[in-house]
């Protein structure tokens, strides 16, 4: 905050734009009247404030896996991991944001790096966090003193207000990727932080291959009668690969035979949701996974908000906007609102058996859903 | 948008501040190596993007109507209405937001100013809107083609994208504000915009006392059989002033009797609401109008999310954070997030026979329980 | 609860009925060992438990004001109102529900009746009701100690749980009508019901013009903000006559002018709402009124579920089922499940100087809109 | 429907009894009249209409799957299952409900049977059901085309209004026991039936080991991105022992290592929801499965609405009321509204490795959350 009132130069435009005043001594003095009180007129800022659709101050931008990893190592070897940084997080900061570490205007998107043996302290905030793994293992995030494994494939949702800390049990570093609220929360001014204890106690260093809350709410479709739950994030605290594995491939399967399942021809996705109301699975982020299967291509869809993709197997090309981008493992990449997005999985470059392109994506289509402001557009349909 | 990428200097803290790295020539490189691959550490910036509460970017601040409403009348003189423009609108600009014309980071509060005979051109835009008039009649709102009177008191919402122009049907200037969402949707990407009809019909020129939607929606728990309404944003396009100046006598009277109704003692208030659903008028918009006895002052208060306050009778001190000022009709001021409020009626000054100061009101407060963040604090109460 | 186990006789079918088996020695030993273990099979019962559509064991059927008036008085002369009987009320009886007291298999309508000075005891229930009046004034009911006047027109829900007494504080008796759930809380077996204080205080002997629910709630669109109201039903105690009148004389007129607010042409109808959601102002029971423009008919309309209607004002033709009657003020009638229903007013017969026809009703609809199994037939649409 | 009228005899009570009027030839002559016109009086009947609680006309009782199964065997000889008879179903009829096909004043209970090679021709109706198979395998329920194979431990749900058949793919007859809201429905007169197809195609003959329902929605928290979903019933078709065995293992062991999880010491539960919106499977039906831990008891209880039980594995001791029986795989029994239950596993007589009883419930539970009507009493909580 400052401490002094900025004075806000009125900003003429030229008198040939369509309702504007004309120039004049006078209308010079009233915009200098405007100045001092604090005042900014409609007329010329209309144009920037009230497009005619979504035109976003984010651009387009692609991050390679190949680059951040080298810098996340690194980091390993020269930041501390302790109370006040709080987290070995390195946030992607999109070119057209200012400087600031925003991938979107409203999502937050960081490499977090953890060495053998390090703990990230307990703390909690409002902001709505996840955890997604696109290589390694051996880092458990304690939620709430319950030890949550991390797997390549697995996505671990935090809703906020939660405590949280993470530990590394084994000798190998371990990266993954955060996904927050930050932006949202910091241009809505929403924000909470608490410190929680500085040790995490033995007994939560245990290392179990599931969770609680997997075994209270991991079951497809059953709900435990004895345990309430009234907090609008999710009570499941990880979405395993095998089941989102399989639930793609499902959808392709089903396909082939005929069948609805898939969004369009050879793209299977399925969405992570609270298993007790199945809505998204945080209160301001949406989280999918997509599977385009080999040779496929998705057709260009407009969305109002922005999402971040990452490549979790396979390769192929992405389109956002006007950029197009060869994509492989770990590569991450931003759409901006209303900005076209397509996809196409490339066969024979992949590494998988099947040579098909999943990619993990987030949103903030909660937010427009829940304030009835969302749209899509896909080309080709109504 | 920029066509360059901006780098991102990584702005180092200083090494005796808890959680950061030994400064070194290696750490050095690896910060020029983030800002290379645009990527910002958490561990610098978490203090400004994940404070133990709200603080706001915006600060408290007072506009006097004695001084906007010169400055509005001058604008009737010498700027037009009409395509391009749209509007003869004079934001608020909040002093510590860099000049643009938001009283918040969310909320726009205008003056708006319409000559005899002048009609505002029709639009639609996806931002919620509502008019507030403190002084003054004679325009008619014609909304999606129902004309809707404007008079001292009168609180008149309109949801987004529904098709709206003013007219003025009189032969005198007349002046009210504006509140909308246009700083919300701007930074959260979500705005479309679209011109309507060049002229409103002679037909929708009548200038009938009572609206349509009042007189299919305006009758207290009763609602039309043949109607649907499936849009979220109210389909009462006017509260009147006899209404909301009677609820708020009912609750002190009430008071007076021994029974609850009010907020605290001598604080009266009621919350302007769409009469299919109960909620707020508007998405993201909460609006009410708030009633203080004579001599009654109310408890401070903290709440996520901003509000902006314009003084509809009456006289009083109001205190916002660290400030306190003096107020009267007309006079506007904003509370931002987390800041306590409070304001006191003062006895004597007052131009009403009651001498109550009414304060109407309205936030961002929808946005924060849609999305499961809203909080208050009042100083006293757990 | 009978003591004795009944034994179910399973009445076959005719062997030449599709789907029933051949009758034989062997088949006549099968049923005998059903009703031994007490079971009855499907085959024999599907037709009158799964019928097409529904097939209501209730009949229309219309009870005349003319005869009620005078058995409700002769009862206020010989029948006691005090705690045990509760009230003396008089309940309609659908001639083919077997003489149980029960209008339809879902709805209680009864005729009450308060000599002057009486009262009728505090109690509670979880029975949902209502009182509608057709004619007289004289009567407060005390609902949560909060005295609610009545007078012709108004209409009066108590959701369920509510404590409630009625007093007669003038010289004259009066009635009015009751409409309950007693029978679905029956059906259902789900009523709690206590008694309250024998004797309501001095304090809320008071008659006033208005309730205190009225001077909370009833102002259009605007919501107490110092008010919580969690209960599901509304806090609104009365819905004025004067409101509900000026609402359908509105729909009238707007229909008069070109524009859309009635159910179809000359059938403007209002619903009772609860004023913080918006729903219906019962869980279990939908009210509404109806008004019928001098001449106009409306098209036959089957619903799920039964309605009950008593004529308000003027008089006209309504046909339920095979059906027709001529009607006037006063007069009830009950529409049964999937029974068409249409009205007819008939100008020059009405009392009133409009000549509409008056027709207010309460239905069980909320119950299948809230299951999901609602469903409405209006002739001559899809 | 009768066509004759029936006549109401008014049953005066004792007129010691509090609240009645004192005999007299005019009282005689007032309730002749009421007689006459179709009335019956409140005070007379409000003891059963408005009882203090709960007191159903149903009792408890209790059906041994070694008397149910010879007789339903026994039916596969003799009744042909086709058209017109629809299904091979035999259904529970509480003792004191009259003879009717009801297990409680709501819900339908019914053991159904189907010899090899037979079809149970293709209908629809708005009754909610569900199958359940406590032994056997080979018979598919046929879900709006989608094959749904019917084995040991597994809940087949299936929303009104969906198409169904079942097949039986193999040499061996099967028996299972099927739930549906019939009496409720029955009662409250909301039911529609239509005959589907009288062949399912070849193309529907396949046996498929998994549903493609259970491909689309039977991975926990995934939903299905591409695929709409309207419908408040439950689009998964199958909720399979494998999963719900390892939940209620999961519950046990979390309890055993201090953890919550469990409703009670020694007591698991899941309940099957909507895997799309965490709701009850069926709008009008609960469907839960309890474990008790061997030697455990359950705390007696007490809720709104009736539950069937049936025993899938284990033996023990259930009380309802004041009824107490032992109780063995595949016996069924109904618990009415507002009695009291209770079970105890009992050790060493299970047929199971674990020694613990498993029991099936289902319940109209849906039906008073939905209208704000359940209520709950666990002896010893408050």
């Amino acid at each position: 905050m400052t401490d002094q009132p900025i004075t806000s130069p009125v900003q003429p435009r030229a008198a040939d734009e369509p309702g504007q005043p004309t120039p004049s001594p006078e209308l010079d003095e009233l915009y200098r009247g405007f100045e001092k009180e604090l005042l900014v007129p409609l007329w010329t800022e209309i144009g920037d404030l009230m497009p005619a659709h979504p035109r976003s101050k984010a651009m387009p931008y692609l991050w390679r896996w190949s680059d951040l990893l080298p810098l996340a190592r690194r980091a390993g070897d020269l930041v501390p991991v302790g109370r006040g940084g709080e987290r070995r997080a390195i946030a992607l900061a999109n070119p057209s944001l200012g400087g600031r570490p925003f991938v979107s205007p409203t999502l937050w998107a960081a490499i977090q790096y953890l060495m053998p043996g390090e703990d990230a302290p307990e703390h909690r905030h409002t902001q709505h966090a996840f955890r997604f793994v696109v290589e390694g293992e051996g880092v458990w995030t304690v939620v709430g003193r319950d030890p949550v494994a991390m797997r390549r494939g697995d996505f671990l949702p935090q809703a906020g207000w939660n405590w949280h800390a993470h530990h590394n049990a084994t000798d190998e570093p371990m990266a993954w990727i955060d996904g927050l609220d930050i932006p949202f929360q910091y241009a809505t001014e929403s924000q909470f932080f608490e410190f929680g204890r500085e040790e995490i106690s033995d007994a939560e260093q245990i290392t179990p291959a599931r969770s609680r809350s997997e075994r209270l709410w991991g079951h497809p479709g059953l709900r435990p009668v004895g345990v309430e739950h009234d907090d609008p994030g999710t009570p499941l605290l990880a979405y395993r690969w095998k089941h989102t594995d399989r639930a793609l491939a499902d959808q392709l399967e089903l396909e082939a035979e005929g069948h609805a399942g898939t969004v369009e021809p050879g793209h299977a996705a399925v969405r992570f949701t609270h298993p007790g109301t199945g809505v998204d699975v945080l209160p301001t982020i949406r989280a999918e996974m997509h599977r385009i299967r080999s040779g496929a291509q998705t057709a260009p869809r407009r969305e109002v908000g922005s999402s971040v993709y990452q490549v979790f197997d396979g390769s192929g090309t992405v389109t956002v906007g006007s950029e197009t981008w060869s994509v492989t493992r770990g590569d991450l990449f931003v759409v901006p609102s209303w900005q076209p997005f397509s996809a196409r999985s490339e066969a024979g470059h992949s590494d998988s058996d099947s040579g098909a392109l999943d990619l993990f994506r987030f949103s903030d289509s909660p937010v427009f859903e829940a304030l009835h402001a969302h749209r899509v557009h896909v080309e080709g349909q109504h």
